[in-house]
């Protein structure tokens, strides 16, 4: 926990603030005190609510003079407990919401930090773009959030995790100085690339306060379809061909085993079956193109040559729009139909695409022998080599005894990840939840430079001090 | 020019790297202390020729711990003397040429700084895969060298820089230290992202040993169009529409001015006008689809459209490959062609692509009033927003005259870029020639930003120490 506010600094934030701009009102904090998922609560004796970059960056120069360490939070969204203070000062982005520029020319939107994801997709398709990100927490999440955490989603097959989505960045360093990289260029080489340093950096560096970020045309075709296949090895393969097929067109490849699919038939009301008979694994595959009826004809060869070389157990194409939700919507509640399940080990991993078969046969294998009878749900972007593995306590166990060995399960699902070249937090990010977790996997050096490229830009460690190295 | 290196350095240096591995031999050592435009000419009192990364660790950790520069080259291609010592050590990468590893499933290949950018290619089609960087240079241009600089070229517009084609790389830090991070993970938050800072730093923060560089699926169709068009402003409005027709499949789209073309067909033996009349200005387009004969089709669809709406004068599409490379030739002899027409002022720029005409009107201006006759040659990547912008003497003008007002010329040519919101090096980087005029384009705190980082990582200042901040 961090020490006390000093007095003087709190009048002096109060007073750069001013009305509207602060509260200490705990109704008005609680919210943002209480991580969605209930797993971490937090304090903070001064939630900061600037409207503008001034604003932040008088906040963050009064407290880097003082040394008062700051947590900014966006739409409290993080899975891994970041934006959640410790006593921290909370610095907020809520009031930060303008979208400042629209250009289709460009390419791009400017949007402040605290625009939210489905702001974002609403502006682009104002000016018939795209911005090539989806969350289920689109209209919560904010712009200075996802970019903070470089977020995933289900589009980074094709269009990569947010830092390739972003041309410029602006924000407010730890030492309060504004450092405006607002450019909305293709190719800039001038220098270090400084706000790769800042995207994913989840606040350790400073507060972004706004974002350029890269629209893309709407597709003219759009094929979505469920297959049903015996094996994740065998969905490597097809993903594969997908890719093969399409010259790179494919814009997600899901995976999930057939015990998901289970639970959101059982806990997720007006749930269907996607295929006739059930299969071991399950692999939602959506292409896209911008030739009408092209993505629809690469599905139909891609299926077909599946079938024929054994790859393919079933398939069925969504033949509508309503169609395609109903086969996504099994894909997203992966995670909401566990929760009737009761306790369980959530792992956010990554390997290379060649090794997601070799990692689920390890890690189940392994689970099985440590935990007996413990349920596992594995689902997940499979063409980024991201798997959500999930652990659930056994059918009618304890969720007590299950929750208690979590670390300890965990520990042994990060090891094979580990061996295999692999990322203990493919996109949520390490926060205060895996921050420490992570220290075993990173080597000396690896650390020792994220801390001293950290202090030369933060030299009292003001930023959200809990998170990262 | 740095000070000698000290004589118990150069003897320790001699005995890590043993017999091959080091060179002071005048004749051995001319080739690589030559700029291959002439422009720069350095020295080196030693050439280290590393055959591995400990080698690299060897030689970097005695010349830290002695405090004697380094200066690292790869094929020696590179535009602004970046790679050109001027006394300081030199570290080739030649003798580190090892493909380590090739996996179509992972769609990456693990290639050693001294691999040449055409045998990638090489090892990519052997594997069905493709890596989409084309350089004029790509014989010579080597994995550490495109990477350390960010190289651009010609399929930005879709695939983007090198920085977005890295999935992992492996370094030898300022210290001696070597840092792994060698992953091949399209995802990874696990703090900062280390791999962006080395990318782009032109060796200042390291030596880049090895890279893990993202593969992508061979094209089934592709199109490739010449198009006269009456002004940029009339491309930019082209290139709008390829975009949305295409779905984002546009791989290039170059722009050229007649001179241009007029230069290539009296200077380059070969050339033909692609099209029947001459027209003011030229777009270079290629589509490209993993759907057989879809490319074609959109490019169809695109000439009638751009036709119709009067922004097309006139078009050819390519029938054969041998007429594409006719088409592309012409492009790429853009600069050869200049250079019997005398001293040029070069300039690689970029601005948002919205504000590509305005430049070019702008800056046109501003030249023919400060250099009354002179030529412009303007051509380069219009999808990116990067223009090189090249002011040739009048003709039969004279050349040390012209040469002599380049620093002025320039000057004005990238006060107009950075009005506009530009890049006074788009794709080239900021090597010797570059980094002083840099400065004056960059905010205080952007500048001690960058030298603040480079600080915490080469406490002595050893790493390529003429270029950057």
């Amino acid at each position: 926990m961090t020490a006390p506010v000093p007095a003087d600094v709190m009048s002096r934030l109060k007073a750069v603030l001013g009305e509207g701009g602060w509260s200490q009102d705990p109704e008005r904090l609680a919210p943002k005190l209480l991580e969605w998922r209930d797993r971490w609560t937090g304090t903070t004796p001064f939630l900061a609510l600037p409207k503008s970059t001034e604003d932040v960056a008088a906040v963050v120069g009064i407290c880097f003079e003082a040394g008062v360490p700051i947590t900014t939070q966006g739409g409290n969204t993080g899975l891994v407990g970041g934006q959640i203070p410790q006593g921290e000062v909370l610095l907020s982005t809520e009031r930060m919401r303008a979208v400042r520029d629209l250009d289709a020319f460009d390419d791009v939107v400017v949007a402040e930090a605290g625009v939210t994801l489905a702001a974002v997709h609403e502006a682009a398709a104002g000016v018939n773009r795209r911005f090539p990100v989806g969350l289920a927490s689109e209209g919560t999440a904010t712009v200075g959030g996802i970019v903070s955490t470089n977020a995933g989603g289900t589009q980074v097959l094709r269009y990569g995790m947010v830092r390739s989505l972003v041309l410029g960045l602006e924000a407010v360093l730890p030492t309060g100085e504004v450092w405006n990289g607002l450019k909305r260029l293709r190719k800039d080489n001038t220098g270090y690339d400084l706000k790769q340093l800042l995207i994913g950096a989840e606040g350790t560096l400073g507060v972004v306060t706004a974002a350029a970020l890269k629209l893309y045309p709407v597709m003219a075709s759009r094929a979505v379809a469920m297959i049903g296949v015996e094996s994740p090895r065998a969905a490597i393969e097809l993903l594969a061909r997908a890719k093969e097929e399409t010259g790179g067109a494919v814009e997600a490849f899901e995976l999930m085993g057939r015990l998901g699919v289970d639970f959101a038939l059982k806990n997720i009301a007006g749930t269907r079956d996607p295929l006739a008979e059930p299969h071991p694994w399950y692999v939602l595959a959506e292409f896209s193109s911008g030739e009408p009826g092209s993505a629809e004809a690469a599905m139909s060869r891609f299926l077909e040559a599946g079938l024929e070389a054994g790859l393919i157990r079933d398939a069925v194409v969504a033949q509508t729009d309503a169609q395609a939700k109903a086969l996504w919507a099994i894909r997203e509640n992966q995670s909401p139909a566990q929760k009737p399940e009761g306790a369980t080990w959530k792992h956010d991993v990554s390997v290379p695409v060649s090794r997601v078969a070799g990692f689920l046969e390890r890690a189940t294998a392994a689970m099985q022998a440590f935990a007996p009878g413990s349920r596992i749900a594995a689902f997940g972007h499979m063409g980024d080599g991201n798997i959500h593995y999930d652990v659930l306590r056994p059918d009618g166990g304890d969720d007590a005894a299950h929750a208690a060995r979590r670390d300890e399960g965990s520990r042994i699902v990060h090891d094979i990840v580990a061996e295999l070249g692999g990322s203990i937090s493919a996109e949520h990010g390490l926060g205060s939840m895996k921050t420490e977790e992570a220290r075993r996997y990173k080597s000396a050096v690896e650390v020792a430079t994220m801390a001293a490229i950290r202090a030369s830009l933060d030299p009292k460690r003001i930023m959200n001090p809990r998170v990262l190295f």
